[in-house]
């Protein structure tokens, strides 16, 4: 039963490449088999709560440009937004969604009163999802809108905030737990710094570390058997976050003992204010063994903020898909749009074309890549590059058979004096253009 | 005895603050007592081999610029360099100096050829050393010049080229151990990639664990008292490096078991093109028991290569010298300028009148850095800010005691709600400003 | 008569460089003479009223964290604050402030209310004005914030909307005029395009054009003797803005015939995020003869928003007014600080604390630069840099006697064949360094 | 005649989109008709002569890694070079080429040995012109690599440097009008400065304007029919570059009076080092009328140099192509690749198949712009969202018959109020997305 925010119209259908019809989906088409599994099985779209029902369209010099009619702090307008976002999700047939505790009940003057509206909700997402069989992919606490979060929640220096933060997650993996989300994930938005003269960094990070152990710990004693996600980002708001990028939360990780305990959720434009490519991210995750799920968006690469855009560019987004199914694709993760309209684009159906574009965008994203995987080019080139380290020699070097000393005795005893070879990135790159 | 490259004068000496003298100290004293140690004790500068004595002033754009005496690549040219060197080592009453390889010696056509000659090297520089009181406070291995290095040396598809760097290092530890080095530097300029298009990750990292391993071993096994320290950069000359920053260099530590064996070289440029200050990696560094020595310069925030300035902003020198300060000073390592003339500075006393710029500038920074810490103004503040955590409650909180049930009770039945208290950073930064 | 909001405290006084009173000026001696003038009358300071009584601690992912009285959309809040604001300004012993119409007036719900509630507000700071002495630096119509600019105000694809904002700087102008204000500012934070995708950048221009021609015949019609400034500003809300930087600037004025009648606000964060240095952007200013005035503030070099911190680094803001001194110092023009506190800084005095660190930076920059100015260390080098251009075949070079032919004719009968000189970078960074 | 360097193939030719042949055009096929217009006159591709058969694999951490048989600084040698470079101007079928006179001669001791060495080149070049019938795109001269030029050509503090510079660009434009070049071009590659402590910006500029006029006035002596073209980059080699951008040449023409007489070769690299989108350049070069010619090629987004990269991104490549298209096409102008192989791909075959991808991406983004054209489906939208300036009130705020005052009564007596529209931004990048 629509709520007709979106007029009269049907879930959005798979018509072709050749359709000019905007709320058609020209690539993603759920049922068709991709390398054996089908396209919404691999790609596991999650649309997000907060940039398309709670953010108003601020931007640091702009107020208000979005008029929504469940705009307000109340549980029935709550209910209202509910009531469109399940009605989203259905016509965008996206199978998951995601959401903070913060986006979806009104905010209460104590944490029993966050609770007790948290749960009203909860009750009420549980009708709508068996209503609608749209599932969670991951829930959420925000820990960084409030003021009491200004100095961090973790890693506050008072701990009256931490606990108040402790206290919101268990109730929001309660949450997560009860509705079936597949993932928890924790994004450490406050924990960093605006300036290190106020700052004790090794006493946040045993905050954080241990903040981090009871929440793991929490997931093993109740039961919750999806993932624990970490989600990286350098900086904004604050000058310096913790979390900074892949290869940092895994130095994070093994600090404190939480290896094989937790994985990854990458986004895009995180990644890029890192300074690093998506699939930098994605191919590091991967080989540490920490890949799980992403954040599908865009960030402006002249835009040194979080511009949280609409995936549009599909020689990229292929080369992420690229990794993530080299790494076996996505288990308990999938493809959430962290991704928000500009703030000029204030029709409803501005919201449904948006993501119809991002989903398409995925879609031919996802294979080019499996093409690619299924025709080896890339995969066999780098396996013959590296073929050199299966000989015997080689191995020793590498298993520690050989010391400094052994290898310098072989290099002067057999003359070695390698030449180098063309690493060809002009041909992989036209490789891959033939794929994209 | 000088070789007069430098026109005939005298050992740099300390005028004080008033002095126009562009030949003099105005802050460096090398013996006056900072926190109870000598000045030079505390700041152990130490001036390089490469920008000083091998580059010609090339630039992406531009050729030589500089015209040096001992340009060539004869063992009798590179004596006389060191001829220079030490001289200027001398008169700039430099304790330390630092090099690779490839500065001191001629490039051979084997690496036989190439032990040779640094061997050859190595015996002028112990009478040198001896002949001048100047100490080694590092030697390291160039592993990115040469064109064998193109595609990494620890991390390069070739075997051949990973067993030719690794003799290669054997070599140059072996040089340092005999010149009373007092710390050995990895840096990994060629270790990452140009394009993933060609690379495989998990096998590079593997190589460079194991190729740090060996470093470790046969440091223990020569008995090599002095530091290992990898230098962390995030990029150029290649796309990305595995040695990105101070974090990523801890998580892959721990990944191979290093941690305990090896610390930190910290370049204040590279920290910016991390997207670092250099303060934050030093601080991390700190943190993590990790801080070892750092060279010293200045990159233009405004320019995203490696410009590698003499450094000149006090105030933000005297936070770096702060943190250093505050973590216990140098012990075996000590501050490099890895610092290059613009190459419009053509002149033999440019390079006397750069470094004594950036030795007063440290000093300066070190004389306001212990002042603050002295008077506590910072420390104080911050102690104060975090003391809620020697709280009982906290304490169990931190220390394990508490899971997150017993937190989120305790904040229902106490009815938690922390109010924020300002951060006080304008106040800080003003207290800061009365020191620099 | 005080509002007693920073509690019961006296204007700001001078106590010199070593009080420790964090709300005294340490340097800010507003009767001291340098280089012939009062500091103040050098200085000129204003203190802005958005930063400090408008914007309420939010951040792109935080809401709310100022607690102040006087929020709130009514005239009688409006007038509490305006108690408060010049409360401020006279306890800081600032002789100037600033502001937008939408900063100092309740929004109203068409252009006349607008226009009626500006009014009121502008007879309540006759009164003000009259009663504290402190004057209006600059007034300026905030055309950006409210939604109705979403695409832009002079440059709306929508005529209307460009009305709107006519009609508003009308207004805005006949306040500044009766105020007594010396300038008049616009900045075009929204002129510029979140997408060319949408954007005719030929036709936006000419809207531009016209109507800053149309400020400017009406500044001559009224009789308004104020300079007209515009401040440039790369990007940041939008993708890119027209007004990128005071060399754009300078092209669009020649373009619509503006040249001589407009000159150039400066802000050192738009400096920053526009890949400029501030005083880069004031040299060039001064060369082109368009140096108006400055928002004095500081930008993160490695946050790439407008982070509008306080300034706080001495060194490089002598060399900011080095320049401004260099070019004559301000006329109608002064030093507005478009700064902010950091949204941790919750407390009323933080406001104080802020901007006299703010002042006192300024004051020793100015001092600093003054006397570089009287030793002319740095003009001195300069000129005798370029000092081979008074001669007489030099002169016939630049003023157009010489052809390209009798040039290359010069060049080989002459055997011409410079030999390169040194630009003495490091020197001239020590000679700094004596100053600041 | 072949130098059989690339060994014995034949020229490229085109094979559609399905071959896999790396050295086969998929997209680019020559006689193709697009826009009424044959492929190879629109795209007018041309090949340069310095990344390809100058630089050796230098980069700033690392020495040669190409072998190239003609390496050396004698005539011999560089008609060699000669003969291998038309070889690959006909093998990838490029009608054009360019180069630097520092590129194709030795470097003379004098100027009348580099004149005549240039000269003999000139010659050989009017032979191989003539034998291949590939002609020249544009001339330029190396105003920035030798160390005379280190603190600039026409803006160097010694005028005989300027007088130098000056000369030497008579010699290329006679060889450039003699070899038929279409444009002739100025890089200005040293014009800017390391430091403003040693910089006279006014003086420098006027240097430059001086400087160009007089390259103009020979350009019209001697019946120069081509374009002379400035090119725009923000810094790199230098810290400040002059001709920053499009916008900032654009006002320097108009300060010198050369509007009409200079317009613009956009690189795509240097765009996005000044923060820009190379559509962003074209777009207001084209609004301007200072569109000329291009210089194709990638930066890395996040590499904060000059990488210059072959292109690849054919979404952002057709959005470039569009803006061309739509201001008319070339005319003198061209693409020209200014692009270098990576330094690892050291195969003679990299030549080619680095230049068959980037001109089979140019070549596609040219036909989904012109299809995007064709089927008007950006433009109507633009047209349409400026429809409302084609109203007669409209036009009367436009033409200048309206002032503020009469736009201010206007605004108030019919109440104007305008609702803002959405920008559609998503919609409009989906649309993009049918395209490429």
């Amino acid at each position: 039963m629509s709520t007709r925010y979106f007029g009269d119209i049907e879930p959005v259908s798979y018509e072709g490449a050749d359709s000019t019809n905007p709320l058609a989906f020209r690539f993603y088409n759920p049922d068709e088999i991709v390398m054996g599994k089908r396209m919404e099985d691999h790609l596991r779209f999650a649309v997000c709560y907060w940039h398309n029902f709670v953010w108003p369209g601020l931007d640091p010099f702009g107020g208000q440009t979005f008029d929504r009619p469940w705009f307000g702090d109340t549980l029935d307008l709550a209910k209202q937004k509910a009531d469109v976002a399940f009605d989203m999700f259905t016509l965008l047939r996206s199978p998951f969604y995601c959401f903070h505790d913060a986006d979806v009940r009104p905010e209460g003057d104590s944490f029993a009163e966050n609770t007790s509206n948290l749960n009203a909700i909860a009750d009420y997402f549980e009708e709508k999802q068996a209503e609608t069989g749209v599932k969670l992919l991951w829930g959420t606490a925000n820990l960084f809108s409030h003021k009491r979060y200004m100095a961090g929640a973790a890693t506050n220096p008072d701990p009256d905030v931490f606990a108040f933060a402790a206290a919101t997650v268990k109730t929001c993996i309660d949450v997560t737990h009860r509705l079936g989300g597949e993932n928890y994930v924790l994004w450490g938005g406050r924990e960093g710094y605006e300036t290190l003269l106020n700052t004790n960094i090794g006493q946040e990070l045993d905050q954080m570390g241990r903040f981090l152990n009871m929440v793991v710990e929490y997931k093993h004693k109740i039961g919750f058997k999806g993932e624990i996600l970490v989600e990286p980002k350098p900086q904004e708001p604050t000058k310096h976050q913790y979390d900074f990028d892949v290869s940092t939360v895994y130095g994070f990780l093994k600090r404190y003992g939480l290896e094989g305990e937790v994985k990854m959720n990458i986004e895009q434009g995180h990644a890029i204010l890192a300074g690093h490519s998506f699939e930098h991210e994605l191919a590091t995750a991967a080989a540490l063994g920490l890949l799980g799920s992403i954040d599908m968006n865009r960030n402006d690469y002249q835009s040194g903020w979080d511009t949280d855009q609409f995936p549009n560019n599909v020689p990229e987004m292929a080369l992420a898909y690229y990794h993530i199914l080299q790494a076996g694709g996505f288990t308990t993760g999938g493809t959430n749009f962290d991704a928000k309209l500009r703030r000029q684009s204030i029709e409803p159906d501005d919201l449904l074309i948006a993501h119809i574009g991002g989903m398409d965008c995925c879609a031919r994203g996802l294979k080019a890549a499996a093409k690619m995987i299924e025709d080896g080019v890339l995969s066999g080139f780098v396996a013959e590059r590296y073929s050199g380290w299966q000989g015997g020699e080689a191995q020793k070097m590498l298993n520690g058979d050989y010391s400094l000393e052994d290898i310098a005795a072989y290099v002067e005893q057999s003359e070695v004096n390698p030449e180098p070879k063309s690493g060809r990135q002009e041909y992989l790159e036209n490789v891959v253009n033939r794929y994209v």
